[in-house]
């Protein structure tokens, strides 16, 4: 399976790192030999059209911090054109995340899609901007679209509610979906301040480059995009959540809420309207879970309340999510 | 689809409930058309092969606490008769778990696959004490068997354990897996005696009526089985269990977990050995759930220890099972 893989960071890494130590094994089990043809990072490209070497290329990024002298060629092509002008089967976006144009992953993701390439992302920002059209799109050039890891990393949280649950009815639900501000709200629960939490959280590299994606619930909100699309089938984009961060929640809010055996917890909940906000939850609430342990609850029509924790990120968790991904496509070809 | 329906206990009739509820919509959306053609309690049977009416049945059996007076006729078949003289595609297994000799339900399950009818137990006795042979029978009759309701009752542990994680490696897992052994420890560590706290179990109807199922750790054990070896592709049953309940746990062993910051909770683990026994969880580890609830830690290869929390018993949430299961016969079937 020719894939091309676009930005070659953590999750990047971890996954060439993942094909590389699976390979007689997803080979044998699953029928999959992914061969990486393409990988482009934010300063240039790597091509071979019969599959680059896996153990070169982490090599080269490791000693330069790019993937550009992974040959001695000179025509560096760019993300775009490698899409263009490349015959693979499935791209793997995984450049950063940004609600404001989701810029250079949409750009990717269509480009993709049109050339009849099957995509997984775990960049969450073309599906929180745009879910609903991309999944048209997808449908469109019959083409298949997968994003598991863009919600609960490791944690296979879109396929629990999709898959496992058929034949129920999820009628709402709620969850802890970013890491890094459980972290800085379970240590102010502990005595420190807002922004000693948050300078622990940045010293353990925690917190996005732009702070604000996690401070603010950006990257909670996106998260409930995809949710509310994929469970629950509706058709919503960032604008319809209603969105309020963890800034303004004072020593005194935590206070208070360990007097009422509750911790607060930045809750993205889908119950009606869209809602991403910090909130009393009581600490015997299996969803009460600390550090950067992600959880969520699914509310189904007859079994009850199902509560599912989980690593919300990390680069081998996301790894394994886009393996899973890439497992579902390769089914699905063989099929058809 | 022509159903055989083996008992009529709170999860037979919940079943028929939602059978009732769900008909449109299970049709329209799933194309499934449930239809009960016969249905035994302990006392007798209802036999129609048009499909019997859902309503009546319940009806009768709140009446009579039997299904015997659905008709006024005379020849009251056997469950094993009916199995034998009835063409249907499926029977689903819901009589007691006992784990002596798994009688009745081994000979439905067994009498069923040799006339070629799909299985869906949940009843844990069969399963307990025969997993592997059950399995073998199951593939040379050519004939689907599912157990979902097995283990967690409607939240979907095994099938979140073999689907969602799909290339993904399970190391290790475990888990509280019997509700009622947790209500009681719950209960004992807010100060009551193991004596009051099954009294208080008893008088809500948490506990099977043999309780040794319960206190002596069977249930859990049972379920265990069937986690080894669906999840592990372990070839156990339930001899290979290392088994200890919860009777010799005090007061002081709950005061010793307290000051630790821990709760005794009766673990079903897996770590190369099967082990059922009491044991003392971090109250901030995940797993540590209260009251009836049941929860399941899975540790796989690359993406972390994952936690599963839900209900693991209940009448219609078993019944959700039972209907995923269905649903899942009947697309196997359309597939081939």
């Amino acid at each position: 399976m020719r894939i091309i893989l676009c930005g070659f960071g953590v999750v990047g890494q971890s996954l060439v790192k993942l094909f590389n130590s699976r390979s007689e094994d997803l080979y044998a089990k699953y029928g999959l030999k992914p061969r990486v043809i393409g990988v482009f990072d934010s300063k240039g490209s790597a091509v071979d059209k019969a599959g680059l070497e896996l153990d070169k290329l982490i090599e080269v990024k490791k000693k330069f911090g790019t993937v550009k002298n992974y040959a001695n060629t000179k025509n560096n092509m760019s993300g775009v054109d490698m899409i263009k002008n490349l015959e693979a089967d499935v791209l793997i976006e995984t450049t950063a995340s940004n609600y404001k144009d989701a810029e250079p992953g949409m750009t990717h993701i269509i480009s993709a899609m049109k050339k009849r390439m099957h995509v997984i992302s775990v960049n969450k920002g073309p599906l929180a901007l745009a879910f609903p059209s991309l999944m048209e799109l997808a449908t469109y050039n019959q083409v298949i679209f997968k994003f598991s890891g863009t919600v609960g990393g490791g944690t296979p949280i879109l396929d629990y509610a999709k898959n496992s649950l058929r034949g129920e009815r999820i009628t709402s639900f709620s969850g802890i979906l970013n890491g890094t501000t459980n972290y800085i709200l379970t240590n102010m629960a502990k005595g420190l301040t807002f922004e000693t939490a948050l300078k622990d959280a940045k010293d353990k590299g925690y917190v996005e480059a732009d702070e604000s994606l996690d401070l603010d619930g950006l990257d909670a909100a996106a998260k409930l995009v995809i949710l509310a699309n994929w469970v629950m089938d509706m058709k919503v984009t960032m604008p319809d959540i209603n969105c309020k961060g963890i800034r303004n929640v004072t020593t005194d809010d935590i206070k208070k809420a360990t007097k009422n055996n509750c911790a607060i917890k930045l809750i993205a909940s889908c119950n009606k309207e869209l809602i991403v906000e910090p909130k009393e939850v009581s600490v015997d609430d299996p969803l009460c879970v600390n550090g950067t342990l992600n959880a969520i609850a699914f509310t189904s029509e007859h079994s009850g309340t199902q509560t599912i924790i989980g690593k919300g990120a990390g680069g081998m968790e996301t790894a394994s999510s886009i393996l899973r991904d890439l497992l579902d496509i390769r089914q699905e070809i063989v099929k058809s």
